[in-house]
Order: C-alpha cells, then sequence, then structure tokens
C-alpha cells in the first residue's frame, strides 16, 4: 500500500525516537519554535502522535522573538500550533543588541544566543527534553562543515544528554530528509505561513549543502547510508 | 626558500613513515611495482632516502605479470629501477585462468589476487613489509564508496599488521596527493614509460572521484582537512 508523506515522516521519527531513546512515559518536551516549516512539521508530528495515543509526554513551544526581525510568528502558523494542541510561547531575546560593539551579526552566533536561552528557559521552567527540528541534510552539511574545515569527524548528534541539570537535547527529524519535511509542509499548507529569517549569511552552509548534493548525487540512498556510516565506525581501517 | 616538488613528496613521505611507523631498522621492504606511475614514485623515493643514508631497509619490487595483459614492464621504467638501486623481480599471476566460469574479470577482483600473491610471496621470502603505492586521493576515494556504498566508516589503512606473520603492509604515499605524484613523475620523464592497465572498469570508482573532487572543489586544504577528520573522530558528536 502506498504509505502518504505524513506516514512516512511519521515512521521515520518513531523509529528515531526507538533507536536513540529519545522521549520517556512523562517527559516534559519543549519544541523550540522559529517559525519556519522544519519545527513545524516537528511540532506537528509529535503532536499528532499525542493525539493518537502513541506517545507519553507534555508538548510546549517557544519561539524566541529577536530585535532584528521582531515579527511575530505568523498568525497562521500559531493558529496551526494551536490546532495541535501545542501551546506557544514567546521568549524576547536582544539578539543584536548583545553584539559586542565592532562585531557583526553571523547565523552562527545569532543561533547560539538563541539556543543558550531556549535551554535556559527549559531548566528554568522543568522541561526535560528539549527538541529542535534539525533534520538529515542539516545532520550531514554539519558533518561535512567540520570534516572540511574543522578536520574533525563529527556532527549534530541525536540526543545530547546534559550532566548538570535533568535535561536533553533531541533531534525527531534527524532521519527526515529536508524534501521529505517540505514535501509534507507543502501537502498540509504550511509552506506559505512559515518563514525563513530575513537576515542570511548562510553562504558557507549553502556551499557546503550544494557540495553534499554533489557528492550524493541527490541520492536518498546516498544520504541514508553517509549518516548510516557514521554509526559504522570502523578504527582498524581508518589511519 | 621554494622547494622542489622532490622535496615536497619526500617531506611528506617521511612525515607519513613517521606518524605510522612504517619501517623499522633492519626491514627487507617489498614494494608491490605494477608498472604505473604511482609504484614507480614510491619505490624511486624510498631508494633516494636509502642511498642518502636516511632509511635502514633492504628493498625490493616485484612485478605481476598477469595473463590478460602479458606484457613485463616497459624496458624504460625497469632501467629507472635499476638506476635506483631497487631490483626488480617479476611474477606471474594467472589472473584470468582463476575466473570461474560465468564470472567476469573486473579491477576489484584482479587486485585482490595481485594483492594476495604479493602478500604470499613477501612471506615465502622472508619480507618484513610490503609497500603499496596508494596515495591520499585513493584513500579518501575508498573512504566515499565505503561510505556511500556500504554505509561504513573505512578506508585503507597507512599499516595492516598481520597477526600470523612478522608482516604489515604499509602505504609510504599516504600524505601525497595523486596531482604531486603526476608533477613529480612529469618531472623525472617517468610519464611516458609508465601504464596504467588496458583492462579498466573503474567507471565507479571514477564516479566516486569526480564526487570527492565536486565535494573538495580540488582543495588540497579541504583533501587534506577529510584525511585529518579520520584522526580526530569525536565520538560524543556521531549518532
Amino acid at each position: 500500500m502506498h504509505k502518504t508523506i505524513s506516514q512516512i515522516v511519521d515512521g521515520l521519527v518513531v523509529k528515531a525516537l526507538k533507536t536513540w531513546d529519545m522521549i520517556r512515559p512523562g517527559d516534559r518536551v519543549l519544541i523550540g519554535a522559529s517559525g519556519g516549516k522544519d519545527s513545524a512539521i516537528l511540532a506537528r508530528d509529535l503532536a499528532l502522535k499525542k493525539a493518537q495515543g502513541r506517545l507519553d509526554a507534555d508538548l510546549t513551544a517557544l519561539f524566541i522573538r529577536n530585535d532584528f526581525s521582531p515579527d511575530s510568528m505568523s498568525e497562521s502558523l500559531a493558529e496551526e500550533y494551536s490546532l495541535w494542541g501545542v501551546p506557544l510561547e514567546t521568549l524576547d531575546v536582544h539578539v543584536l543588541g548583545r553584539l559586542k560593539p565592532g562585531r557583526k551579526m553571523n547565523c552562527y552566533w545569532c543561533s547560539t544566543q538563541r539556543r543558550t536561552e531556549l535551554i535556559r528557559y527549559a531548566i528554568e521552567h522543568g522541561y526535560t527534553a528539549v527538541a529542535l527540528g534539525h533534520h538529515l541534510d542539516d545532520v550531514l552539511e554539519t558533518l561535512f562543515m567540520n570534516m572540511l574545515r574543522k578536520a574533525e569527524l563529527s556532527t549534530m548528534p541525536p540526543v545530547v544528554n546534559y550532566r548538570k541539570y535533568p535535561l536533553r537535547v533531541i533531534r525527531p527529524l534527524y532521519l527526515v530528509e529536508e524534501r521529505q519535511v517540505i514535501e509534507l509542509a507543502g501537502s498540509l499548507g504550511l509552506l506559505a505561513s512559515t518563514c525563513t529569517c530575513g537576515y542570511n549569511d548562510h553562504s558557507e552552509r549553502d556551499r557546503v549543502r550544494d557540495r553534499v548534493e554533489a557528492l550524493t548525487q541527490g541520492s536518498s540512498e546516498a544520504k541514508r547510508n553517509l549518516l548510516e556510516s557514521l554509526r559504522h565506525v570502523n578504527s582498524e581501517y581508518l589511519p
């Protein structure tokens, strides 16, 4: 039987949740909601599992509003979160205001600021897990940025456990390709209401993204094999 | 001071020999001589080090002749080996004759046959190391073939120690790029006398080679970082 894109994404999230033991019964999960497609699909998928009695966890989304693109999340997207039964909270973070004199804004720095505040908020409010919307293509991009520029074999892990706090950061879309996120968001009419940040210096990340596409020829199997190879490190056959 | 390509290659081989403890005093080294540029540059570089008193090892080269391109090594290349003071021996291996009925010849199978015979010859004749001419681009190609097709993170290691025999397989050109091998071979007039196998089904390997070029944009720094990243596996940041 032909699976819908929603079912395909659902299955890949189930697999990731199980493989890395991401969400445990009674968890209080804070979803980092950027206003973009990735975190929207993440929230929607977890909400669907919960609505169907397949996920025992509390879900809340936190939208971090900054001072250089100070719009709130689009009203139509906020409506979707309501429909999904995921409470949406907003936190103001003065990203630009924190810049030291002479320093220029960049995506890496901004995302670090927002990540820090998201974690801090989760700890202060007693959440046990922070869920981020990074998908398989993000994981491969980071892998090759680290390999090509830092000469290190590392990427965003599916789960990060904090030692000092009873908190973990999880990435339930770890096995979902961006094309699948886009297809599902499109089929749900979400692409019109999601947005990307107006500020964008993603040029380096975009270049690496193009290179990963060249390496894999856009093949899903090749991408999944690259990811899977990170779980089969054969150190006897490495320098 | 500007270094010559010979000095650059020499330095990279010194670094590999030291990093992976490839050749030990008194070693009897058998060089796998294919008749091509890579093993010729390998033999020439080790012979140069020995002639200058920087390498305490016996050097011999073994050319494995097969039954489908049964020419001997070109006379002019054989002359070079003589000039370098590296005795050149020849072993006949009936690669085609070993094929089971209905099986087709391919590069992978042939190289396995030749490798096996090379190792067997080394053991029978009391060699302590077998030196192969694989270079940095070969290592990266194998890495990505294994990642993309086998979902395994592995490649050709710089040194393989045999458990049953006092023998190791070493790859002294591990840190040398193919473009450097070609530049040095060209400057020594070796490209005219070296050859590549007439039989060639390298299509898959060639495709991966093109993809690695796309990933690195042909940048030496990017290639070296990819290789170096294999020595810095940060398992906390892997799935």
